[in-house]
Parts: structure tokens; C-alpha cells; sequence
């Protein structure tokens, strides 16, 4: 199968690339930037995804059956304070795909939609919430016009097989942004202190990118042409960033001083705690092993290993 | 007939409730400005149309047989700056529309899109580009991205009658920015000098806000359930901003000193030139009277009579 990932050097795009080439798939990848961890060995096309013409051309050379859409703007919080980032890197890059796959025949599209689409709500986020879609970030925005995008281009193209995943907080290899990222980098650095945004009791659900791509594999090869999917990929209990820190640091064998701050959020736009409603990836057939201590824990290896340093 | 207009305040919204008043409808209002112009006398509902769950109490309160959607940020250079503006006015108000409209059964929606989601084009444009679109302004993509929502909503409610208009640049009494109101204002404070943005050779159609309204209105009326209808309103001829200062001027019986500047656009984002292609509207049996010079020349008597002086 001949793939093409845009947003590929990406955290998770360069997990899926990575678990793609391992299962002898054909792999290209699109991105503004290389990949700068140089594992990838695949066909490379450097470019701005909002430019639905490059994409175009990318589609026309690689000539994929399935395109995965992975750009976005990966920092939310910056994102909060310059709204053209995910305006432009998440939503306009889904609109200059959408454009190149009505000119260029693909079989499947999958979209890497998020949490953040939902904003905060008391009790388990199902696919379809039953008020309103209350995204609290630029970034969460974007994703959610993004969605309507995409469930237009699945309506006029019924011989497409289209999937929407939303990701819970993903963390692991390769990662470039992330609470356990930082953390990792942060203590590796100095491993006395920690500071810590937020009081701590921050609580959401994580997923290890590996589980989280084998999610996606899952749920796409089942993709039958004009299906329309949209599934809540992630663990079914959360943990607070106070466990994190317990978890990172229990892994790292280090006892730093850690400094909480006040609020409730970490930041302007932070979803201080959700839950996805599970029940519809279990019902298909799907079950994420690890939970989010688990997935923590191993994510923190990941990187410990990652960066060479212990 | 029971109207709500979203963006019942704004330029074209004023010239929509007058009209629809004058014809015997009940119109009314939500936005999140009052109206200050003090004309409109229907029912009045102050709030922010980026919020689903305000909008959404208020199609309960009206129960609106039309919604006619023209909320946006009308500033356009201003969102250039700005991408929060239209993100936010531009097309969060379009999500949170199409979220009250789900839950609150409509017959028909009306969305003001713009030829601003085309950019520069060479020819005529017609309603589905042979390329991409290429919007250059947050404006022209928030209203593209829009555009989708709107689909996606069309698609997913058969029972409803859609209709998206496009607009070229539009002028008339009432109005609250564009460059007939920024010259005949500035004339009036300064009959001896006029200071223009670019060159003066950016050339584009112009339509009276009256004429736009009654076309809104010729295709609203032939909208069918399940109809999803995207129309460019506009003249066929185009005029150039020069042209434009000597009919204002001679509107105003003056010869102001008028400097030009070097650039061929006015304003980063501003399309210098573009033209519909307005063979859909004819054939569809409704015809815009004025050429965009006599626009110009209405728009100005226009507004000189609002604003009293001459």
C-alpha cells in the first residue's frame, strides 16, 4: 500500500511513518520541515501544507491510496496568543488537502482530529456530544472547523473511505511537545527542580502514540468506500499531572523539588479535565492495553532512551 | 414571514431589516452591537453569535421560518493584522449557527459568503473555481471555511432550504466601512484633499446594497427543502478605485487634491482586480440594474443624505 502522510515529521506522524515502513508499507511524507530525527528513509517532499497546490502535486507523484492528515499547529498554548497559527496550520492545511483529493483520487483519508474540539465537559465525551461543541482554543477550533471540512469532502466523494480519529494527550517517541516531553527534558537538564503550570490536579486521559497508530490502522482497514467514521481513540481512566510528575520521576530515579503554581488550568485554553467515552472504539473491536499511568511510564523510557542520557 | 438575521446590525443586515420590514415580515435581530443607527424597530437580541447555546435561545425565542446568517468581522484589513477577528466573528459564529440550527428546526438559512474566497484570479470567476481557491485574506479563508460548515450542515438536514449568496464589494446607505464610505466621510470632514490606498488602478465590481438584498431575496424565495444553492451576486463590469473618486467627487460638487500611493493593491490581502462571472445569476432569471458605476454614484447621494451635509 503506497501512503502519504502530510504533517509526517511530526510527533505522530513520524510514529506512524515509523510503524508503516515496519509493516512493509510504502511511505511519503510532507512537511514544512525535515525530519530532523533522520530515521525516516521514505520519499520526502518539503512544503507548506496550506498550499493546495503543492499538495496537489505531491498527490500526483506519490499517487496514494490512502492520505493521512496529520498537519497542525503542535503548539496549543502559543497557538492561544497567535490565533494565525492554528487558523492557517490546522484548519487551512485541511482545506488545501481537501481541495488536492477532489482533484486527485485517493481511497481513504484519515484526519487526526483531537480532544480539544469538545472544551471542557463534566462527564464522558461521547462522539457526539449532546449540547454543544465548546473547543476553548484556537487550536481546538480549527480542529472542529477542520471536521466539517472533512465530513463535506466525505458527502461529495462517496467512493472515499474517510476517518476522523480525535486523540486524547498522546505521548512517546519522537515526541516534540507534550507534558511528559517536557518533563523528560526539563529533568534530564536539571533534575532538582521542577516547575509545574498549573496546581497539578489537572486530569486527562493519555495514550501511547504506538497504541494510538495502531488505533488508526484499525479502524482504516476497515473503511469501506463512503464510510464516514469518527471515533474517540484513547484510554478509558485519566491521571493527574501530580501522578505524572510521580511517574517521570519514579522512572528517572530522581527526587527534584517540584513547584506547583495556582490555577486550576496550566494555561489560557487548557482543558483542565475530560474523559472520552470509550465505549464506541470497545464496541468495534478495539481495546487500548496500556492505561494512562502505564502509557506515561512508557513514554518516559521512550525519551530517557531517546535522548541517551540517564 | 418570521425572520432571525445574525448580524442584524451590521452593513448589509440594517438594508436586509428594512427591506424585509417594508414588505410586511416580522425581522428579528441578534448582535452583538446595538443598532445604532436607531432605524430598527423589531425585536432586538444583544449577544455574541460566536456563542451556540445564545444563538440557540434565541431561535427558540423567535422560531424563525429564515435565519439569514451575515455576522462577520467587516474589518478586513484589520483582520489581516488580527487573525483572531475573523477566526472568531468570521467563522466560530458560522459553527455555533449551524450547531443552533441542528438542535432548532429551520426552514431556510442564508449565508453571506464573499469573492474574497477566491483571491486573485485571472477571468471571470464562476461559483466552482477550475483551481483552487485562493483566499489571501483571514477574512476570505475564515469565510471559505465557512462555506464548508454550511455544506456540511446543508447535507445533513435535507428538510432545509440553503443558500450561500457571494458578494462582491458592496455599497449604499447604511454602511459602515468600505471605500465609498471612507471617501465620501473623509470629503466631507476635508473637501481640498484625498489620500487613496494604492495606486488607484485595483478594479472591481460594486453592487448597491439595496440590489444585493432584492437578489438575496429573488433566490431565497425559490429555495426548496433539501436545496443547497451557492449564487455570485454581482454586477458584470468592474471599476476602477479612480473612477471611483471622480464620481464621488463630482457626487460632492468638489476637486480635492487627491494623492495615490506606489502599490497596486491598497492593503496586504486587498485583490487588486477580479470580476465575476455572473452568467448563473442571469440565467437563473435575476438581473443587477446598475452597473458598478452607477453603485457608486447611488451610494454616495446615499450617504451624503445620512450624514446631512453637503
Amino acid at each position: 500500500m503506497q501512503s502519504l502522510i502530510i504533517g509526517g515529521c511530526g510527533f505522530v506522524g513520524r510514529n506512524l511513518a515509523a510503524q508503516l515502513l515496519s509493516s512493509g508499507e510504502s511511505v511519503a511524507v510532507l512537511d514544512r520541515i525535515p525530519d530532523s530525527n533522520g530515521r525516516f528513509n521514505g520519499d520526502s517532499y518539503l512544503g507548506d501544507a496550506q498550499n493546495a497546490e503543492f499538495v496537489s502535486s505531491v498527490i500526483q507523484e506519490v499517487n496514494p491510496e490512502v492520505i493521512y492528515h496529520l498537519a497542525a499547529n503542535s503548539d496549543i498554548q502559543k497557538g492561544i496568543a497567535d490565533s494565525s497559527l492554528d487558523f492557517g496550520d490546522t484548519l487551512m492545511t485541511t482545506i488545501a488537502v481537501v481541495q488536492a483529493c477532489e482533484l486527485n483520487p485517493v481511497n481513504q483519508l484519515v484526519f487526526a482530529s483531537s480532544s480539544a474540539i469538545f472544551g471542557s465537559v463534566d462527564g464522558l465525551i461521547a462522539e457526539t456530544p449532546e449540547g454543544f461543541y465548546k473547543p476553548a482554543s484556537w487550536y481546538g477550533k480549527a480542529k472542529l472547523a477542520s471536521e466539517y471540512v472533512i465530513e463535506t469532502f466525505s458527502k461529495n466523494n462517496p467512493e472515499v473511505g474517510v476517518l476522523i480519529t480525535r486523540f486524547p494527550n498522546v505521548v512517546g517517541p519522537l515526541a516534540t511537545h507534550g507534558v511528559v516531553f517536557d518533563f523528560v527534558r526539563k529533568l534530564l537538564k536539571d533534575p532538582t527542580h521542577l516547575h509545574v503550570l498549573g496546581n497539578g490536579y489537572q486530569k486527562k486521559p493519555y495514550v501511547h502514540v504506538q497504541e494510538l497508530v495502531a488505533g488508526i490502522e484499525f479502524f482504516r482497514k476497515q473503511l469501506q468506500p463512503g464510510d464516514f467514521e469518527r471515533i474517540n481513540l484513547g484510554p478509558t481512566d485519566t491521571i493527574t499531572v501530580r501522578q505524572i510528575v510521580t511517574e517521570v520521576t519514579s522512572v528517572l530515579g530522581i527526587s527534584p523539588e517540584v513547584n506547583y503554581e495556582d490555577g486550576a488550568t496550566g494555561w489560557t485554553g487548557d482543558i483542565p479535565h475530560y474523559q472520552f467515552d470509550a465505549s464506541s472504539m470497545q464496541r468495534r473491536g478495539f481495546v487500548i492495553k496500556s492505561n494512562s499511568r502505564q502509557a506515561i511510564h512508557q513514554a518516559t523510557s521512550d525519551l530517557v532512551a531517546e535522548y541517551g542520557e540517564k
